[in-house]
């Protein structure tokens, strides 16, 4: 075995010495007693569990921002009143500390796992959060992620827990590679947003001896063990070349031959601002503004999500700041709006801007906050609903938008049916943006959150360069822009197809911006054209693939 | 009030007194004790539960069918071992049978109800064993639906459970109104099955008072509440009229003007052959092998796949039968093969053909069956592939029927991507047919079992027609045959629709043949075309209706 192979979901190259992490907290035994004093293993169990609280509250505080949201509540699941009384009726009855912290857990993860969807996924943040107990109590030490290195490592696990990597940095990773995940799983979105290359679905990584030097190309997928020291420097002097090309690669967004195609940042917060003016983005493209209320007891007031909106807006002065309504529902349920009934197929159910036609109370309290935020600065807000599916659907939602003071409204282009007939929904609204990612999964009915599927994820797929090309031709019949804000933009490749299939701006994960901004930078418009010809002349994602890049040589400059 | 509206799921017109079916068995009192012989009352409460099982066992005999495999699942549910413990357990500490039953039960509902998706659904099921066993208990009677009556009633209920529908028949029931359900609703598909009118999602129905006069219009959804004697006279004037015409209709499927539309019957096994041969099916257009596989422990063999596949094709000597490969998993598990995780959405996972790539043994199985059947009569048989995404799929599986002696090999057109690469996928395979009904689904992100998005299930959504379209244009240009076998092609008027958009041929409910065939024979191929042309460029599903109407005067005949 000197090579293998995975899902690339974080451009570049990698090399370090393999770090592989393995989680392996034994399970307590059955039949494992305390010595008869209950009062006091209580005690024990109360204090584990208050011990690992403080320990991800802590690593919470020095990470911040998302990182930070996650770990609070891992540390309110190690707090939760229910499970200490499900523990201290387990001592009580005669179990070991760790049995019962174990068999209480149990509990709860059934629950979560019989949720399914965003709930379901919350069982591993659990489990996390019961193997640090168990080990707080057992005196094992939970083998950390080493935070501080001479040389960036490699690091390799199955998959990677929110607190494994919220202290992590470039200066200490070289790269990430997980047997599980897939492109929008945890760790590639870290590592996006840490600029670190990142191969996931990538079978047989964990078995890589440790201490294995490792050379990673998040690009290609490829992963090689114990490399020549030609190879490393080969690949290292590519990367190198590239890294110069894109630290080169400043200014606005424009083909070889002048064409405008502005360059924006997909961020989730005022916190993400930094990253997107570093990185040189012109704007944001889109703005997701469920994080201000998921996770809450109560919806956020006009005034909170006014001061929010106002911190985002007055970083781009004259600029653009798309913002998407609240989208939420089904498997980002809201603690404050119990869903109606169960749902058999979240994805498929009341999400997004269905929503507020349930709670048109939220929408409009939503709306007004925008319209106030906006009328206080000089950046151009553009408000956007997520899962429009009908002409109908977009004309409700730009009625709403036009009575809160908001002119400009548009929609997400992410359910087939709304590329279809993008010319009827282009009629109702000022703008689309196409959410590659959501686009995809229903196209080829194939759930983003499964590994088995993804080949039919992949957006190089000839069908969803179709719709991609519907929904940039509807727009541009009655002269709308038409951007592009899923995972697809931030391809370099792919960038400069979306451009040829019509696309007026790309959208993305500000450590993206550079490489876009120099593939485009050395193709014309009329290359672009070509490359999405011969594209979607293709039957496969492969090929489509293949034949785009025999029209954009520059990309070899790239070292793409 | 004296109408009220829902949604036309079996058409037709249907006049009687309305009898609003009540399932109300009161909760046993949390506290409701035995009067101290644990062992007796054990004995009640199995006695109780072996009656309900009896019972439930001996409608499904006289029922038959589908019907019958549906009440003997229930009949085990009540048998159910794990089910006598808990009751067992509960009575021995104290609880009275009936609260023990209640809360035995409780657990396997909570179960049930997590799982979701096909099993989720069965919660009704079980609540309806449950009610039926403390009614038993309590000397309640069950409210039960006449079986007999001097003149045909309209059933109005919240929902029907399979026990309440098995042994009805159209001299006994004028037509079913529901609260609650879809298109694809348990009442929607008995209704049709028996041919009698049906309106599902129908708003207070239950409060309409016991014996009402109800006017009942399967087609528009129109329920009128005591109407006047013109009234009853001229709809059922209209309605006997349209009867005489559809019992003329006879013969092939035909255009006025010559243009053959080969009309055929969708069934779930050799039991429905009768009823397509009744109504005058030219072949088979859709039969669903998986009945033959569901809530089995072990997969069918060889051989009994070959006997059931052989009792079809002998029914239809010289015509054609469209078999469709095992659609399974997800939603529809299979005993025999536990699916490898939880899926978040059953719909976009694992199911249908897809299982093959994991199974590929399960579908070499059916190949050699099909193939040993087919050498056996004259019958063409046809094999089409559910849930084909790619060209690449299509090409496997056209190669695998290939190699088990099948020479003609299609696939469903039911994923979007399939619709748009649909000259991709003609290059591979024989023929396509369209279902529509999960080509909705996909195309709005709008789950079939959802009510509340019934409006983005609408078959003449512009969106659904245009996927249609380009269907049938990509099977034309390889000279493909492409047909329809989704509940659209059922409705006399959007079936003209459909053979105007290139549908070559289509596939139904046995008892919608009759309308279909009549309305295609009263219009040209031309005036369906103009038809279609109208409905994709209307903007909504009602204008595209209105429109495809106007272009469509044979329909005023039929009372349609």
């Amino acid at each position: 075995m000197n090579r293998l192979t995975g899902v690339g979901v974080s451009p570049g190259v990698g090399f370090g010495t393999g770090y592989v992490l393995v989680h392996e907290i034994p399970v307590p035994a059955a039949d494992a007693r305390h010595g008869g004093d209950a009062e006091l293993e209580r005690i024990r169990a109360v204090n584990a569990l208050e011990q690992v609280a403080g320990d991800l509250e802590g690593r919470g505080v020095r990470a911040g921002g998302e990182g930070q949201q996650v770990l609070d509540a891992q540390a309110m699941m190690a707090r939760d009143p229910g499970l200490a009384a499900g523990v201290a009726e387990l001592v009580a009855e005669g179990r070991s500390a760790s049995r019962a912290v174990y068999e209480a857990f149990g509990r709860y993860r059934e629950m979560l796992a019989g949720a399914g969807g965003y709930l379901g996924a919350r069982v591993a943040d659990l489990d996390d959060v019961r193997d640090r107990t168990i080990a707080a109590l057992e005196g094992l030490s939970l083998p950390g992620v080493p935070v501080q290195a001479a040389e960036p490592y490699v690091l390799v696990a199955r998959d990677l827990a929110p607190a494994d990597t919220a202290l992590l940095s470039p200066g200490v990773v070289a790269a990430f590679v997980t047997e599980e995940g897939g492109p929008t799983s945890h760790t590639a979105i870290i590592a996006r947003a840490l600029g670190v290359p990142a191969v996931v679905a990538c079978p047989g990584a964990t078995a890589i001896p440790a201490g294995t030097p490792v050379l990673v190309d998040g690009t290609s997928g490829l992963v090689r063990l114990s490399p020549s020291g030609e190879e490393v420097d080969a690949v290292r002097r590519a990367a190198a070349a590239r890294a110069a090309v894109l630290a080169a690669s400043t200014g606005v967004g424009t083909t070889a031959d002048g064409h405008a195609v502005p360059l924006l940042a997909n961020i989730g917060g005022p916190g993400d601002v930094d990253a997107a003016l570093e990185y040189g983005a012109e704007g944001v493209g889109l703005y997701r503004t469920e994080f201000l209320f998921l996770g809450r007891k109560e919806a956020p007031s006009a005034e909170e999500q006014e001061a929010a909106y106002l911190e985002v807006l007055k970083a781009f002065p004259g600029g653009q700041v798309v913002v998407r309504t609240l989208d939420a529902g089904a498997d980002k349920p809201l603690a404050f709006l119990p869903p109606a009934g169960e749902e058999p197929n979240p994805a498929l159910g009341e999400r997004g801007s269905r929503l507020f036609r349930i709670h048109p109370e939220l929408m409009a309290e939503q709306l007004t906050a925008l319209a106030r935020a906006a009328s206080q600065v000089s950046a151009r807000i553009q408000v956007m609903a997520p899962m429009v599916a009908t002409a109908e659907e977009a004309a409700r939602f730009a009625t709403a938008c036009r009575e809160a003071g908001l002119p400009s409204a548009g929609v997400m282009v992410e359910i087939p049916s709304a590329a279809l007939r993008a010319s009827d929904l282009a009629a109702e609204v000022a703008f689309f943006s196409i959410g590659t990612n959501d686009l995809a999964q229903y196209a080829f009915a194939a759930d983003r959150q499964l590994g088995a599927l993804a080949a039919l994820q992949d957006a190089w797929q000839p069908a969803l360069l179709d719709l991609v090309a519907m929904a940039a031709a509807g727009a541009a019949r009655y002269g709308r822009p038409c951007g592009v804000c899923g995972e697809a933009a931030g391809d370099p490749v792919l960038a400069c197809v979306l451009v040829g299939l019509g696309v007026t701006s790309l959208s993305m994960a500000p450590p993206s911006l550079p490489a876009v901004r120099a593939a485009l930078a050395r193709h014309t418009q009329q290359q672009c054209l070509l490359a999405a010809q011969a594209a979607r002349a293709a039957v496969s994602p492969d090929r489509a693939r293949a034949a785009a890049r025999s029209h954009l040589p520059g990309l070899v400059e790239l070292a793409l």
